[in-house]
């Protein structure tokens, strides 16, 4: 849980337990005097920091899924594309996976760096309206290999966080690596005071994915994270000659929309596979531009217009949209 | 890199290093004084008791990929099929995705549990000749989230490795997450001493998954771990109307095959994209024995017959196939 430190032994109960400092556990363990003296319940003060930086950034979005490959960096990018496609929307896009960051390529941003101000990190600007934040605009090669253990991983993250210079923004979008581990629960852990308004899990149909991505539902719950809803990835494919379909990662356990009727979640929509979306996003465009008629164009715009509506509808007195 | 303890500062020189102990970086860590003395080289003795456990191991395969999704879990768990249908070999598969273990729902074995014996951990048995193990097996129900940060996680790995009583085993297949951290990196190093007889990559076609294969293929350098060969998944669609092919991921650089050139790989083949796969694997059953006529299952049986012939090719009298 969030609350265990990085060096933490194996069994540790917490530094917010009762049993802080004082169990089996915690003989030996370089943190035992402190979380047996209480000290360790006080929060890392990055997270004030941090709530403080993020004061400015309105509405804070997680992209999670618990299976890799399910569309998440995809949709993450096109998800700040058509919220930055209103002028008068800032958004910003940082990508938490550390080991695999996707988001530069997909962004048409590779080969780009961040600046270094008086303020910060200056993140990279695909339009005047939207921002983004990588590893991998940190890598001297886009082929270099980012080779960390959870510690450096969440020390990047709270760089990101704190250090980067992001402004004025609407929309910060997080889109994150696989799983449940490290670098989601420092996410969550470092935007504890500055707020989450929610998470939008990506699946695709078939049972193997949605498996991983009922954990990843779990882990929203434990950590007390809203979920949005959830997306169907990979909905369906459409011969481009005959016309028929194929459940090419068949739904035979009902795909998400059971998922999300047995766990009461919202389905914010279902994404048909479409090869023009791996092509723009190997060619560091948006499809929503691209090719704005197809059906998945229009299945995109129409779950992000529930994202929107989302936020609006949950802004707070102290926080308005 | 993988002398970097679990609770090391972020600019850890490495516990190896001349600097150890020693750089401003050390100032703090709990492992300073260790570090300085020198004693911190010794390597881990769990290495060690490893060796000695899998003496009885001939092959040891690692599973890895960069990009999540690309078929890392469905590979692994028809490669051991694959080897397995030879009944005169035993094989193991090991789960090291501890975050979203997908093998025992893809092998058919939900629900099963590991029991404790005097000489460890039993693994699970699919056939008399085929044993898994994967942390799928010590949660209570399959959507339970393991909500675990590195030190944990490679607490389990070493487990895997030193507690699990594999008996005498042909092949121990590992199948791991995506990236480039902790599972990887304990993986590799708990294995140092036992060997590892190679890696098998595997990739979808498009330049986004290629992007991430590339690091992983650097990481393999970097620890020294031979590649076998590189496997491209989800390589074109047959439309099953019009038998029209697709590209659902579209090589856009190329694909596997430029990326082997360049970096002067093997390309081990191309399983074509086959709905009957996914399938195969919600309901945890060999698509090689239930299509085995189908281009993707004469593909994959392409593929283990070059991996077989890698282990023979590259036993050393110590370890003889």
């Amino acid at each position: 849980m969030a609350d265990v430190p990085n060096d933490a032994p194996e069994h540790c109960p917490g530094t917010s337990s009762d049993q802080a400092g004082k169990s089996s556990a915690c003989q030996g363990c370089p943190n035992q005097n402190m979380c047996a003296s209480g000290a360790a319940k006080a929060p890392d003060p990055a997270i004030e920091e941090i709530r403080q930086k993020l004061t400015s950034v309105k509405h804070k979005i997680l992209v999670l899924s618990g299976k890799g490959g399910v569309g998440k960096s995809t949709f993450s990018a096109h998800l700040s594309h058509a919220l930055a496609s209103d002028d008068s929307k800032e958004v910003a896009l940082l990508d938490v996976d550390i080991c695999g960051p996707s988001i530069p390529k997909i962004m048409g941003l590779e080969g780009e760096q961040v600046h270094q101000s008086g303020s910060g990190w200056s993140p990279v600007y695909v339009e005047d309206n939207l921002a983004v934040m990588s590893i991998g605009f940190l890598l001297s090669s886009p082929d270099d290999a980012v080779i960390w253990r959870g510690p450096k991983k969440n020390g990047m993250i709270k760089q990101f966080l704190r250090d980067v210079d992001w402004g004025e923004v609407d929309y910060l979008i997080v889109d994150t690596p696989p799983g449940t581990s490290d670098e989601h629960l420092s996410i969550v852990q470092y935007l504890s005071s500055a707020g989450i308004d929610g998470a939008v899990i990506i699946t695709t149909p078939q049972e193997v994915s949605l498996q991983d991505v009922r954990k990843e539902i779990r882990f929203c719950k434990k950590v007390k994270i809203p979920i949005i809803g959830v997306i169907e990835n990979m909905s369906g494919f459409v011969c481009p000659k005959c016309k028929n379909t194929s459940q090419i990662f068949p739904p035979t356990t009902g795909g998400a929309q059971r998922m999300c009727e047995e766990l009461n979640l919202p389905l914010l929509g279902r994404v048909p596979l479409d090869p023009r979306i791996g092509k723009s996003c190997d060619e560091g465009r948006s499809f929503l531009t691209e090719v704005p008629d197809s059906p998945a164009a229009v299945a995109y715009q129409n779950i992000v217009q529930k994202i929107r509506d989302y936020c609006s509808s949950h802004s707070t007195p102290d926080n308005p949209c």
